[in-house]
């Protein structure tokens, strides 16, 4: 019995992954979770809370996005979203989103930002509350509240039900990436590395 | 000379069209628009500001899309936005998207939200500040606001560039089905049409 | 054991979802159902017989369909099919494929068919016997056999293993949708309502 | 004048290839060909006539296909079909279709069907009238009417709205392949290659 | 126990189908094989080291193919890999890819290569050293090393995680077509069949 | 006449920028590109020589790319291909590929390599010849040569026809973010920030 029970739980954990690893082109209506009876489903099936609240920053940058590891119903919509707010002079780091393009609106205040393409070229624009901007996907991208004493606040959706988010500055310097490598690839010296590693 | 011009405008229009045509995966960083010189492209391509100002709602339903239509940045990224203001009372009529599933976050207020699905079940729930829905792509499913002082604003985004709205009363009983089908499908008279047809 | 038995039951239900969930591209000949061993799969596992004897219509519309649901070997081939047998004076009622366009197929009489699209406008034609018409994908449409005396019949075939049907009057009418949403969205007394209700 | 009607001629050839080289995802309702005015449109966009009178087969094999080539309603549908009369004893011959599975329904008659898969394995059956037969996309396959007498005829659909069929008989032995090759693939003589080719 | 095991190994075979069966766009950084723990993954999960040693081709054909079936890592990248060597004299029978077009690089030596079309069409080149050649998906190709002392080596990639090969001599004249359609298909003698059957 | 010129110099590039916007599912045996006829396309169409020579290294890193760009017969396939030759020590910095998947094969030599995931983990290994390693698609990887005495060499495919490619130092440290952006960032001094902008 007890491994029965193991064996469930191996079995819902499995199927957690399976459910998350993919967003297709639906052929049925929604995407019913594995383990789930569909006719006991009603509307807070389709429902989400976690947002309740906002993004509070504390002096910084407050993220919460919602995507199809948290809210199933997303899945195979091919769309998530994510609340943003920047406290005065706010930055979010340059960063990356390897699933999905991003189209970014400026609920309140105003914001710095711009995107990087394949050849470097940067694209930026100083937005206003109403604005939308669009970063491609997968290209590197930042945003800043460059304001001393206004906050900013940003609802954004991705292209994909889980777009992810590589920041940069983690990826790089915070990943134990060779030493080697990464003062050849950004040309500095051992010491300076340090610094940006710590 | 002027029929050169007129080929062009042809060729311009029919470009267009040819853009707004399709969501493929893209093969370039994005999608320059047919005669637009790509090295002159800045950080405005990938602006929008025809939302500014919100979806002023007039005592019933205000209503804001932005598409790839009118804002080619948008293409390829699978992903576009709408904002909603609801007066008190106010009802966004049974409608689907053809071609994208939607998620529905409630800015400011509360609404009664409700989607069927192919078995003609209904999954409603009532959503407050701060909530999501899902509404399945191609699913009829409505939203009102039942509260008699207060608003509610929402920004909603779609797993399409431009996922399309059909307003069911309006393709229903405003476009000019033959009364025959209609009586029949309702099972009504066609006094009870002529209702809901004018 | 019993217990095992039941486990096992609920892993079967739950894989059947799943290979139901979604139309992707193949990365196998075909997709072998969860708990079927390949290498006992015969001609037989490529056949269905369900729509032997037709689509009979019993003095109205008689409508048989196959999809992934029924017939595992659809899984990934992104496309489906139904036959639709109209008695003199039937009507197919408003409705439409959430997740497919159509094509139509009238292989005997002739039938009085329209689509309309997102700005509500009416496409509409009389078919004869071989015609051909294409019902976009998500669009609202509906055929009648205008004929006294001759039945119509058609195949139909969907760019979807599964692509659904929203029979628009069911789902409108006949789901629960609250009483202010739809006089409000019809512009109708709730005695009409009522009419449309029953 | 001449040289503008000759470069009109050429980008409308030029369009034309281009709608045809993609089944992508649709943004619009449907894709309006290049140069055609939308507002224009009626359900005569939508039919199809080329199909009328059947696929009338001498003795041997009819076969008539509509595909978004000859009919551009289908551009992004994902889906096309074709008609097929099999006089008595009539073959099929192997052959595949690159783009797309198959859906194959047999309206009349019975038919001796089968599709091989990456192993080499055949998957074979004895269809009758109203049975439905999948050929999974890309693999070869191949029907006959074995019947003395009777004839067999079969609506068939396709994922894709343009599948593509490859005869393999034409393209492997009336297609110039060296001899060398031919000789060494099917371990045959010069003179059996030669019957072959013949 | 007994059959908790039988089961387990049971669900364990039916998860390694589902995990094969499909390429979708992911919606996480990379597919978890059901039953293996995420946080355990190193680099080792992203190593394939089967094609070490190369395909050695024993005075013909050698092939090795990676594919998602034997290395995991692969799902949902799209993309594959096989190595060819062929000796002088040496040919790769003609056969297609159904799931997927292939980029076909000449690391070392010279080849003849060529593919056909749906119409017949046969378009052929001798590469050299350093040649790309591109095989569409789903259409007959063949490569041959006609260079009677140097052997060829080739890398190839295709655009799906088991884009599958279907040989052609194999499929057709080793799988068990009846001989009656193939006797009429080829329009050849039962005599000429059976040489091509052996 | 010279209008003309300009105006199809004009076409002729818009056409090129469509063609390069989307690796579509084909719905033709392969993309022709605009303005060439099919029926003067033979196997120099499907072939490209750019790769001819290797990607020579010169103390560093040698890198050539083969994508739809350059070679239209891509178009639609879902692949491309790179070649890379690794001098003794050389380094492929961080960066990224926002549209496809790579797998990686070690021609010659043996190479240090890594990726990131979103959680910024590193994955990392050490290659040798024969083997092959999977770069999912969008996160940030690196490969180096460690050796001091003896090259790299390799043969890479990714799962678009064109994958791109961001240099993280480049877009980074090289494409005039703003510095107050990226000192907040990298939560580096002004000083620092200048050895990495150098």
């Amino acid at each position: 019995m007890a491994k029965s029970l193991t064996l469930l739980a191996t079995i819902a954990l499995v199927f957690l992954t399976t459910v998350q690893a993919a967003d297709p082109d639906l052929v049925s209506d929604f995407a019913v979770p594995d383990g789930v009876d569909e006719s006991k489903l009603d509307g807070v099936f389709f429902t989400y809370t976690g947002l309740r609240g906002g993004a509070p920053s504390n002096n910084g940058l407050g993220r919460k996005t919602v995507t199809v590891r948290d809210f199933p119903a997303l899945n195979g919509m091919g769309v998530s979203m994510e609340l943003l707010e920047f406290a005065p002079g706010a930055v979010n780091v340059p960063h990356t989103h390897p699933r999905g393009g991003e189209i970014f609106f400026v609920v309140e205040g105003a914001l710095t930002v711009g995107t990087t393409d394949t050849n470097g070229k940067l694209y930026k624009n100083v937005l206003q509350k109403g604005d939308v901007f669009v970063f491609p996907k997968g290209l590197p991208h930042y945003q800043a509240n460059f304001d001393k004493t206004n906050k900013a606040t940003v609802v954004s959706a991705f292209g994909s039900s889980n777009a992810g988010t590589v920041s940069l500055p983690k990826n790089l310097f915070g990943s134990n990436i060779p030493n080697q490598v990464l003062t050849k690839a950004f040309k500095i010296s051992a010491d300076t590395l340090q610094q940006l590693n710590d």
